[in-house]
């Protein structure tokens, strides 16, 4: 294919402007993404996966920075779920993040420096617009399918809900029609360590040495967040990290205490302080209810759209019954809803992992669900 | 009485050595503690209480720092389960800690100056051992019971394990016998805040300010595991704090996030981050069964102390399933012990709030579990 549009490590640059929730108006606006797989010739295809907080556009390729395999490839690929010898595949980083969509580290037009905390405070339902833009300029009126797990659940919720006529189908895992009180805290904590760290400097230290330190506690609180407390226990317990007995110090005894600093520090190399804050607020101002009359199945009323939801019954972050009230909601608007909640030692993260009956549900829902 | 071993506000300094679980030897030792009651002519009317990471002394008389009542004036009082007109109570702070027992911010003779981190590191059964000593400065071989709750529940079935014959009767409440992974990583993330604030200076800060934001991102972390989900719901939801409509910036739009930063900053004026530190790892060290040639019965075998467990169906700190673990150790070595699970909707904290279902039972066991 020779479009330049499609294909992978793709940026372009929108006039926009993009109305955003909180009142601004942001132009232009970048979005980087990548595409994979051939739009067909009615533009019936397309898949647009959404990524989770931490994720980014790299879904099926390589990530230019760690150079791991995508994140998701586990649905995406050959005799997957999403397979892009069928399915046009879109993945976009989302606006406020720090992978080419604009952001607080991009620069701002204004001044020729990073916008930093001066960007506009976005909303789930800005990245969808966001998005909306960029099937526009792909050519893409109406998704076959909207497909994400946690935040990527939520952006698939808030297309259904905000653009119904261009949604055939949402596949919703591991995800929540709004956050909790504890979900706030958690990010409130990661917040709060990123804002401390002195580095920081309001936001404004993109011509020097970056939070780091903050950013990674941020990084900990969260991943904890991300596992199972019986998982935890499966993989480390309480078994010592390369030492034959406790050091009576302050090393990293033990290997959950090695494995979470691994997982800061190792956060802090590709990804920016300000996005974290920017996404997590965005996470925490999510309530899909709110935005239609505090009701939530109003958020569903006027659509043809077709769900599938699932979660996993160790996952504390967004639990089973979270995907059980929005299920309720569905179906009292009448809409066309399949629900199942998997069995997974992992936790939240068992969406990003090795899950056949996760390929299955998708697999099946993506083959009945087609477009109408 | 005027005994001046026996009051408020005491604090005595032995000249050890307490040969420490590390392998080093404290001396002399410092210990503030309190009692209230008198000691009966034989000595057999004595109840410990033991306190939880970020309490003290202080458990039946005002704070001197907050000036607010004393932590479990709820369990301890006139015709509570312990009664000072019954019962002479002690409560001692704990080694590693810094309300006037031994601990990093105390003075090291050698130098002259805090100890900061070249203070030993410390566990669970040191704390005890130093209680031990202090029970034998006041004239008390046997204790009538040991109480305590989270780390204080620690500490009782430490007394259990290692002074068998100086117990009669132990309370536990809201606790383990070991820190699970998820129990460590929790921590971690609180130390590696408190680390990462460069106000920290590798622990030697008492000349300058203290860590504090690097504690409070500490404390916000761990109070968010001291609470339900549902009782942060319940409590919070995701109501504004004192205003109308989102902010669209980084303020604490949301009550909880405003209340965790309250808990967070007003910790850090009646509290140390290295003691912070070093009880942490107290903690994470726990593991009973290990220092029984790991199996936990063993720590009991060869005891006659009577042991009543609770636990709280929403703590997810130390939940019910821990307590279990405890008390199936106790039946299989054949000791004595009762065990009730109470349902509240707060979470681990409930062990300090008012609960008569907690007290009644505590106050029955007490009753029939006399010494014998």
């Amino acid at each position: 294919m020779s479009d330049p549009r499609f294909g992978q490590n793709r940026r372009i640059t929108l006039p926009g402007p993009l109305r955003l929730d909180g009142g601004a108006l942001l132009s232009p606006l970048d979005i980087a993404y990548e595409t994979y797989g051939t739009l067909n010739g009615d533009a019936s295809n397309a898949v647009l996966v959404c990524h989770a907080l931490t994720g980014d556009q790299y879904v099926a390729s390589n990530h230019p920075v760690t150079g791991k395999p995508g994140w998701w490839t586990r649905m995406i690929g050959p005799d997957k779920p999403i397979d892009p010898a069928r399915d046009f595949v879109i993945c976009a980083n989302v606006l406020g993040s720090c992978m080419g969509s604009s952001g607080p580290a991009s620069i701002n037009p204004a001044t020729g420096r990073a916008w930093g905390m001066a960007f506009p405070v976005i909303t789930i339902r800005d990245m969808v617009r966001a998005q909306a833009m960029l099937l526009d300029h792909l050519g893409v009126r109406r998704l076959k399918a909207v497909v994400g797990g946690s935040m990527g659940g939520m952006q698939a919720l808030s297309w259904a809900a905000t653009f119904p006529e261009r949604v055939a189908a949402a596949v919703i895992i591991a995800s929540t029609a709004r956050h909790s009180a504890q979900n706030i805290a958690f990010h409130e904590v990661g917040r709060q360590a990123i804002m401390a760290d002195p580095n920081w400097r309001g936001g404004d230290y993109y011509d020097g040495a970056p939070p780091a330190a903050g950013l990674a506690v941020a990084r900990m609180a969260a991943h904890i967040t991300y596992l199972s407390e019986a998982g935890l226990t499966e993989k480390f317990g309480r078994r010592l990290q390369a030492r034959e007995a406790k050091s009576f110090g302050f090393d990293a005894d033990f290997q959950v205490e090695s494995y979470l600093r691994y997982q800061g520090l190792s956060f802090t190399d590709r990804f920016d302080a300000n996005a974290y804050l920017y996404i997590t607020r965005a996470l925490d101002y999510f309530d899909l209810a709110e935005e239609h009359g505090g009701t939530l199945a109003n958020a569903f009323r006027d659509g043809a759209t077709r769900f599938c939801l699932v979660s996993f019954d160790t996952d504390w972050l967004y639990p089973t019954r979270e995907s059980r009230v929005i299920v309720q909601a569905l179906h009292a608007a009448g809409a066309a809803a399949s629900f199942v909640e998997l069995s997974s030692p992992f936790g939240h993260d068992a969406f990003l992992l090795d899950s056949p009956e996760l390929n299955r549900v998708v697999d099946g829902f993506l083959k009945t669900g087609a477009p109408r």
